[in-house]
């Protein structure tokens, strides 16, 4: 049997994780590829004792005695962040090494210089994990869904904030109080920043927009917002008019342009979207033949991050025993077919949209609040206007029909300048007819 | 660039769907692959003209026309059924052509016999389409879940099934009128059986189990019950109790033996699967290192299902372009290394079930069923008894805990001999903690 020679630069959570799934899956994976796939090396700077199962695995702390060992063919990059991984991998590459990473913050932001410098040297760089964790999304869309043009894609990728919002939904507590009680329990960093804020996110539908567009998405095109203004009430609103709050990536492609964005979205809670819980991940393609396809599973955690760096290292090793690598483009166009997207700018963006607005109860505040929409376009679906609060300050909520992202600017601007708006406006947008 | 020749056998809805998704995306195709997608020859018995964008593809009604060109590389069948497309298949099979079919019938029974040539010819053979429509399941199953034990799948499979399943729900309608628009709307064939009665959900679930376990699962081996005898009254208290009424598919892996059953099943109505509702299918996997993933999408329709086989049409052709044939085994599991499994009997699987006795409203009949029950080890988890019908007939519903089935079907027997009990018991399973 072939002996398929493994490095891993990176211990923590997801590199013993992949550790234990090719231990656990050695026999099996034997069995579906008659390839032994073989840890051989382990770099961590932390790490002074390797578990009792590997042990024919040695380990260090430098990294180069991976990237130079002429026995390995595949090095696993999990040690996360820009450097030094970015080195590491660059390097591993002008070895002639296959790379397999789940470092979203680096595919996204230096994605364009990896898969140039493996495409110059014929190597591959696997990177299923660094969207959606252990779904295998990033195959479905360049595989499954290869005869499809990509004319939606949206996702809710980012575990850590769809906990916060699902208890937030479940139990009516506050931002501050759910985010506290994660990351007691250990599923929010103690700074959760990348997470709560969209960030995370962006750089998953970065990497997502590149496969789907055949084209290096920058991260810094996407417009991002985060949810650490969401407040119980707003859940409460949007759930009385049948929509459930999601932290949302949406790229919808207009041809000639594609939306790229990220922010906290009323989906329509029959929306197969609404029904992601907790730490789950999901991921939304419309296809122009296929229709629409989602994807569902965890989207973080050991073993099921580890099973996708698994699966790339298995793609990898039978393309190596085959003597077929380069077999499917690592941003499933070929790199000299790649192309640019132009970003629609946000404020060009069309949708229905969430207002809360807060007044003080006189009269004439609606009709003030309807007529600046009114001039400004902006049509109202519907309307709720509620008791007053103890410190006499009411919330109207309306939902619109779809209205342009420039005009509804316009029209905040001017309601947030009137006498009778106590605090500035919250402004949500709605996914509406499968978009958002 | 390497041009590779397709033949079509059957030019039906599929087949007309995959000759549009190859036209469509041609040069997008070209740009991904660097190949020449040409489907140059079609033969069908009933087809007299082909539409103007196949200029270049001959027409004929001699199957044999494809199997023998000796310029085709790749033939596609979907004419579906068993003969000729059987025969067809193996005759390509021996002329050293790769295979791509999207016929669940066919491969669920003569899946063995059509891989065993293939692999004796070391040609492939293609059959994403032949579940889940469009959904890349098996490309998920076969290779993103590859590093994991299959502990459970589940799916809805059939979306005529759904379809009827999920407007009796929403308009309380019977089966019967259901089934009548459906088949007026062309949504249901002219002869229903496969779709209603589960044959074709279990035909899928046959496939989706020989790639899980690695073994060629025999489609007569499952359990199969179909959706024809559910009324709106028991979709109706299936709701009452936070659930939805779904036709699935179900096996569970028990490790030496695995279960393998279609049947009308309650599924919680906060479960993903739940939400899935009208011709969309959903498919449920649960590894032991990933845990839980579900794939959702169109189930059926010409273009979906085009966009699968020409996934599979791509795939074969990037391995006879990188010389990789063989590159990942048709069930998953290279041939040498398939096994066998023993299906669980069906009266020796556990789950809760639901139950609406038919009885007359007179005293001691909740005692006399509930003694039976406990008689037989059942534990009752709720009971809902509802004012008496005009015909003095009474309607008991309980949802037990976890039981057996031996003893359910024992209880039952005996329950029905009652003198109060008017009509045979219905019985439904639930679908507890994942698993049905």
């Amino acid at each position: 049997m072939q002996d398929i020679n493994v490095g891993l630069i990176g211990f923590g959570t997801v590199g013993s994780g992949l550790a234990t799934v090719l231990h656990d899956q050695a026999e099996r994976l034997q069995r579906k590829t008659g390839l032994n796939l073989r840890l051989v090396r382990v770099a961590d700077l932390r790490t002074t004792r390797l578990p009792d199962f590997l042990s024919g695995t040695e380990l260090g702390q430098d990294a180069g005695a991976i990237i130079n060992d002429p026995e390995i063919q595949i090095v696993v990059e999990l040690i996360g962040g820009i450097e030094p991984a970015r080195t590491f991998i660059l390097q591993a590459i002008e070895q002639g090494k296959h790379v397999v990473t789940a470092n979203k913050a680096l595919i996204s932001q230096h994605g364009a210089e990896i898969f140039r410098a493996a495409a110059a040297k014929g190597v591959e760089v696997g990177f299923e994990a660094s969207v959606g964790g252990g779904i295998p999304v990033i195959k479905a869309l360049k595989e499954g869904l290869v005869a499809n043009r990509i004319d939606a894609l949206m996702g809710i990728l980012n575990g850590t904030a769809n906990y916060i919002l699902t208890r937030m939904s479940e139990e009516g507590i506050p931002f501050d109080a759910v985010l506290a009680e994660a990351q007691a329990k250990g599923y929010a960093e103690a700074d959760p920043t990348y997470d709560i804020e969209g960030i995370d996110t962006a750089h998953k539908l970065a990497i997502l927009m590149s496969m789907a567009y055949g084209a290096n998405v920058p991260f810094e095109a996407i417009s991002v917002e985060g949810i650490s203004h969401i407040t119980p009430l707003d859940i409460h609103f949007a759930r009385e008019f049948g929509y459930r709050i999601k932290l949302l990536a949406v790229s919808i492609n207009h041809g000639d342009h594609v939306e790229a964005r990220v922010h906290p979205t009323l989906v329509p809670e029959h929306h197969m979207l609404a029904s992601i819980n907790g730490a789950f991940n999901g991921v939304w393609f419309t296809g122009d033949e296929v229709g629409d396809v989602m994807l569902y599973g965890y989207g973080a955690g050991k073993l099921p991050t580890g099973s996708a760096v698994a699966a790339d290292v298995v793609d990898i090793a039978r393309n190596i025993h085959h003597r077929c690598v380069g077999r499917v483009p690592a941003l499933s166009y070929l790199p000299q077919h790649l192309g640019e997207v132009r970003i629609t700018p946000l404020e060009a963006i069309r949708c229905p949209y969430y207002f809360r607005f807060t007044t003080r109860d006189v009269p004439g505040v609606l009709s003030a609040i309807s007529g600046i929409l009114g001039e400004n376009g902006i049509s109202i679906e519907s309307v709720v206007q509620k008791k007053r609060h103890e410190d006499n300050a009411v919330p109207i909520v309306m939902l619109t029909y779809e209205a342009d992202e420039a005009a509804v600017t316009n029209a905040l601007a001017a309601i947030d300048e009137l006498s009778t708006t106590v605090a500035p406006t919250v402004k949500l947008r709605i996914l509406s007819d499968g978009r958002a």
